[in-house]
């Protein structure tokens, strides 16, 4: 069954700017910005947006707790993320 | 890599409600629902239900555990939900 | 922020079947099928498919370790499951 | 609730190559790769691509930590990983 491809697969960024464990990605429905969050133990987690043309760091988004899941919505520029704490933060993207 | 940009992301809404950590959230595919689901050990769990047009809570729904995953059907208004218990709970969302 | 809605959302069902905690839910493509994956300490785990229809359950897909992560193929009826093992299994849906 | 159908569900593929737990699975917008990742503790981790036409493994990518999530980008065929450390890996397909 394993049959590994002789081609290998660019690795085309290596994004750095989380302080901790990234447990959650996405990407947004146009395909223009990666989302990712990371949470420590007892400590408030970032989502970090990256703008997917130069993998600059667009924006680092301030959660409540450590981020355990995100997601953008399909059909406007915008993110929720939950946490290891009650609220859930919902932002709009720059465009 | 890390180049910050300067404007900063609106933060649009911090919903509370949940009594509990928020292990997973999303949004229906029309974008009208957000979906979030919270579990703490040995406590039920709800999923929450929130109005994306103006943030406000349509409908707390119970689970029988902690909610650890959730999933919208991608062809109608209609929600999973798993937890640490072995039911599946499915919901049909107001309109 | 939190205003509940007046109007409940109907628990269209509760669907019995796993053995173990749902870790992962998912609907397929065309809205057919929900896949629930569920695992519990070293016990494998199984995937179950329920058709929306009237939320009979499909079949129980045996894993060789309990289910975390289920993702359907967008674009055919088709379903892959990590487990806390090492093989990845994959099955194509019963239409 | 629970009425078993006859039909058994065939299971395609079982993808053997990860030496670790596989904690999360995605299929390509396009349906021609399937992505999983894995991670054990204090050890590195891979995503490795297979290839859905013949079930061949088309890449294995190294992180630098376990991986808890990943993410197709569904405009392009591009994908992220985050991982039990702070860098977020972005890899572009091979076609």
């Amino acid at each position: 069954m394993r049959v590994p491809n002789a081609r290998t697969t660019e690795d085309v960024a290596c994004l750095k700017g989380h302080a901790g464990d990234v447990w959650a990605v996405g990407f947004s429905a146009d395909g223009r910005t990666l989302a990712s969050g990371d949470g420590d133990w007892h400590r408030p987690g970032d989502v970090r947006l990256w703008n997917t043309a130069d993998w600059t760091e667009r924006a680092a988004l301030r959660h409540t707790g450590e981020v355990l899941a995100l997601a953008f919505d399909p059909t406007r520029p915008r993110l929720a993320a939950g946490s290891w704490d009650k609220p859930v933060k919902v932002w709009t993207l720059p465009r």
